[in-house]
């Protein structure tokens, strides 16, 4: 088993044996090759792409253990060729990943971020000096994918007083919020959309110019997904231009490089890709990733197995 | 009637003649003896302290009516002696300062202005290269006054997963929160502290050194109050030995003053009294404003009329 940086899993457990890229002097594609017969199982941590490369280099891998809930870095067709299962990090990071979304709408719409630097800078000499924010109450939120996080995302906006709203192909049972057919008309009927799905071939840079058009002046734009749900350049052109009004961005097109036009705007919130990372929920992943592993090597079901079809 | 600065007030309504100390030249003294025979009512924008040597200045005067939920400014002693009556906004701002609470607390437990800084300082080199924070879910939330505030506070909060209680003298009834008789007993069992308490004798400085220590050094304390609920020396001096972990602060012992020592702090988030400054509950409290004025002049009910026993 092999597991790459930042990996919390610092003990060996008896049922296999951990070897670590990030405390080998070895280039990772030369510390593969040097281990690769032995190599059943790689517990991926981050965003290091597992390609069809990669797994065509480990000829025992039997499969992927992600500590992410993502999984759109792992090359999903070569697994499936290979019969390389993939897991996840299930639900661990949900509430953390929510909590993230509605902080940072509240940031954006009441500045919280740029009067802290305002006062820090020394600027805060008059009573009511500063421009207002807008109010949480009432506005209308458009949640792009209404799924486990996206529902968790409405829940805890829902005591705030929005109304909220969600695409998808068809309306979703059981679900009391306003259903729209795409996001074009989900956009051209909120204030605000958050970005809560996962990263496809359809909804790779689903939020594009005519997107952010239809939202609007007095739009805002959370992404909590990945930073390629946006066309990230036609992002920074309608802050700019003032076609949308603002954006909290968790996630980012080539991370951890953030556009620089953005540290200048003051609608604007930005976190380093942290939606999840929280000190309790990284021990929460550290225990499913190994429970996981675990259930691998002494061949008992796994936790959080992703379909692969 | 006279009016200071920053009011919307800015047209003239029937049943009474508008007077602003904020365009003229005169100090307001000056200005208020100038016209002190006519002045029947005062509308008190800001927080320009409403002194017994204010009113007694004022002889005609009747009313005060105070765009503000706080009227800890206005002299209750003086104006029961004099039969002045006093108005606030009522609840105008209530869901904005809720908000704000929310907001604060999750920004203080997950670094949110400390982050957005780091990335526009360019120190976003590497991923999941900076400190973590810490999560909102199963987090005890201890609010110091439950009252209207403090319940919209507790009900944006339910959905997160916090855990909460408050204190009062005595169990309120249909309350689903836990019940402390006191801040030693509500700091003891939480981790968290929001202070939404109006400002009187019993309750000046009411987080002490003592609350401090016993919320302990995992503890964080939200004040979107008044700043002397809390000892603010005192804060400043924990927050630097560790004695409490963070703080979220909407107000300041003598502002637009803030401690320096605050500027350089990671676990601190800062906002300038911004609790209800909203564009829309500022156009709100406008419309109650002269709702209460035009009331007044009309003999008809005041909206929000203070007790004042």
């Amino acid at each position: 088993m092999v597991t790459n940086a930042h990996t919390r899993i610092k003990y060996q457990i008896k049922p296999f044996t951990l070897l670590y890229t990030h405390t080998s002097p070895d280039p990772i594609p030369d510390f593969l090759s040097s281990h690769a017969a032995s190599i059943r199982a790689v517990v991926s941590v981050g965003r290091l792409p597992i390609t069809a490369e990669f797994i065509s280099n480990l000829p025992s891998l039997e499969i992927v253990v992600c500590a992410s809930v993502g999984v759109d870095h792992v090359d999903f067709d070569e697994c499936r060729r290979r019969g390389v299962v993939v897991t996840n990090a299930g639900d661990a990071y949900g509430e953390d990943v929510a909590d993230l979304a509605v902080v940072l709408l509240i940031s954006v719409l009441r500045r919280i971020s740029a009067l802290d630097r305002y006062i820090r800078s020394g600027q805060w000499t008059r009573l009511w000096d500063y421009p207002f924010g807008f109010k949480l109450n009432k506005k209308k939120v458009g949640i792009v994918e209404l799924g486990s996080i996206g529902s968790l995302v409405a829940k805890r906006l829902d005591p705030f007083g929005c109304i909220i709203s969600y695409d998808s192909r068809s309306p979703k049972p059981d679900v009391p919020y306003f259903y729209h057919p795409d996001i074009l008309s989900l956009a051209a009927d909120n204030d605000v959309l958050i970005l809560s799905c996962s990263l496809t071939d359809e909804t790779h840079n689903i939020v594009n110019r005519e997107v952010m058009e239809t939202l609007g002046k007095n739009g805002v734009i959370i992404n909590i997904g990945r930073g390629e749900l946006i066309d990230e350049k036609e992002m920074v052109n309608c802050l700019v231009e003032g076609v949308i009004w603002g954006v909290g961005l968790d996630v980012f097109d080539n991370e951890p490089e953030v556009p620089e036009e953005l540290f200048g705007l003051e609608n604007v919130v930005l976190s380093p890709h942290s939606a999840g990372m929280t000190a309790e929920s990284l021990n929460n992943v550290t225990e499913v990733t190994l429970s996981n592993l675990k259930a691998f090597f002494l061949d008992q079901p796994l936790i959080f197995p992703i379909e692969l079809d």
